[in-house]
């Protein structure tokens, strides 16, 4: 029996990832760029050589589907034995937070840990992209770019100074999965071609002011292009509304900071969470701002983070 | 002195005017359509030869800007002379509620009267458009469609039995006015063009759904068509968030409600009201689900109006 464990950050895109190209090989439409969270991070345990397959995330036995994807991803690494596989998240599951990055991340570096496979990192994250397109971002971790077929660090975690302070602005899951989501709206979203566009050139702009460690303007890019993605959703049909209450709060606060002359931006994901993007001596006051809106139920500050890695293993 | 009074109702559009094909005429970039809502309306009274313009909404003087549409409006009807004007809506005043259609549609009304002239329907809403686009639709009343310099009655009030369900989610007045906010959305918005392409298409479809009385299939489209606005301001830059907190929970109230089989549909103009399209005998219901709502300051349920006439006049 060979073993491994690894541990993976989930990250949030400044330029996001909204449609495949490719929807079996999971290639997106347009170039995203994420940073790493390191609040937020999912650690992995494969051990091969059993006589069948078995997740636990968090403790509990995992359901069919999500035993089928790690297979996925297990088949595609060439690894035909049996896995018991363990993954524990550091942050709330099940919140909506995009914990399928970090895992399927930390799953393909623990899982090629344990077969003994040597991987540079673009082998890796072409190999996590397959279980969850966002998870290729996750592998290089730090400030990441995916365009093809796996994701690179552009920049070190610590190259513009930056925090992500996450208000959690519901529970549960929601009702509209990402890869669902973006497919409808990649099918019936009039606004779907001109998001990609706008991503492409969002994507170049944004790799110039990270170069130039521009965040009020990297800022508002952030909070443009997410808002442009959740109103591709919005026009999808029928309509998919990832927001929440507080969600529309904490977009507010976040203007009327601006408006005091306080630099923080916002970018959500395909759910309710408003991730506000600061500098680090802005973080508290953002925190105690966004902790006091009604509704919002938590807030995380997050720094950027590194790549996933192997934290123990037999070889 | 010759003095008239008219009254007026506001309306909502099914398919929504988002763009102007001409700024100075305020001709639309797509057709749209509205009922008018019997229990908003405005009642305006307009004195004739009297020294100097005066302006007096819901018992206060008006600012410099409103008394210049206004003097616009009289100038466009070829009344040079002096004007004494007062007007009073029956709705809560700065709510965010559409007044300028009911106002302008009254005063143009009002005005002509008390000037003697004889105009049909198809003139005195192409000079209410004068004052503001959506008053064109004011005129006739009913279920009105409006593509060029007037907009015309196509089904009386009673043609399909509906009622809509005002849900109050926001006070004050909104940061970004309708104008202002289809003008950025026009000048900026990567969705525009695509939005407009789309309200030709809905427009056509809705025709045809009102002549065969299919509500849940016209509430379905409206519901779709005003999501797509605001995403289309969602999108503009800077974004554009007409929403409040309630907004957004009476939009997942209504969901909820047609996943329990009953017909509810939501349209939502340039502000944070949503405006619940249903049966009248499902409007009890939908009232007391709105109501309900943290946020939600007061619930209204209007059927459909006629257009705007005469109350009292010299002659």
């Amino acid at each position: 029996m060979r073993r491994a464990t690894a541990v993976a950050h989930a990250n949030i895109a400044l330029v996001k990832y909204w449609g495949k190209r490719d929807e079996a090989l999971l290639l997106p439409e347009s170039p995203s760029l994420s940073i790493a969270l390191d609040r937020l991070f999912t650690t992995t345990t494969v051990e091969l050589g059993v006589p069948s397959d078995s997740l636990v995330l968090d403790g509990r036995a995992a359901g069919e589907g999500e035993l089928r994807r790690a297979r996925f991803l297990l088949d595609a690494a060439g690894i035909g034995e049996g896995a018991r596989i363990e993954s524990r998240n550091s942050f709330p599951t099940a919140a909506g937070l995009a914990s399928s990055a970090s895992g399927f991340a930390a799953l393909a570096v623990a899982a090629c840990a344990a077969a003994g496979q040597k991987h540079t990192s673009r082998e890796l994250s072409a190999l996590a992209r397959r279980g969850s397109g966002s998870a290729a971002r996750s592998v290089p971790g730090g400030w990441a770019v995916w365009e093809d077929e796996f994701a690179e660090e552009v920049a070190p975690p610590g190259h513009l100074p930056i925090r992500a302070v996450i208000a959690l602005c519901g529970e549960g899951k929601k009702d509209v999965g990402s890869r669902d989501g973006m497919k409808r709206s990649q099918d019936t979203s009039p606004y779907h071609a001109a998001f990609i566009a706008q991503c492409r050139r969002d994507y170049l702009e944004a790799r110039a002011l990270l170069r130039d460690r521009n965040l009020s303007a990297l800022g508002a890019l952030a909070e443009s292009n997410a808002l442009r993605m959740h109103a591709d959703a919005l026009a999808a049909n029928p309509p998919i509304l990832y927001w929440e209450p507080p969600t529309v709060s904490c977009l507010q606060a976040l203007r009327r900071l601006r408006d005091g002359g306080l630099g923080a931006w916002a970018t959500i994901d395909a759910g309710p969470h408003v991730v506000a993007l600061c500098a680090p001596e802005d973080a508290p006051r953002v925190e105690s701002t966004l902790r006091a809106i009604a509704g919002v139920r938590d807030v995380l500050v997050c720094a950027p983070a590194g790549g996933a890695r192997v934290v123990e293993g037999d070889r």
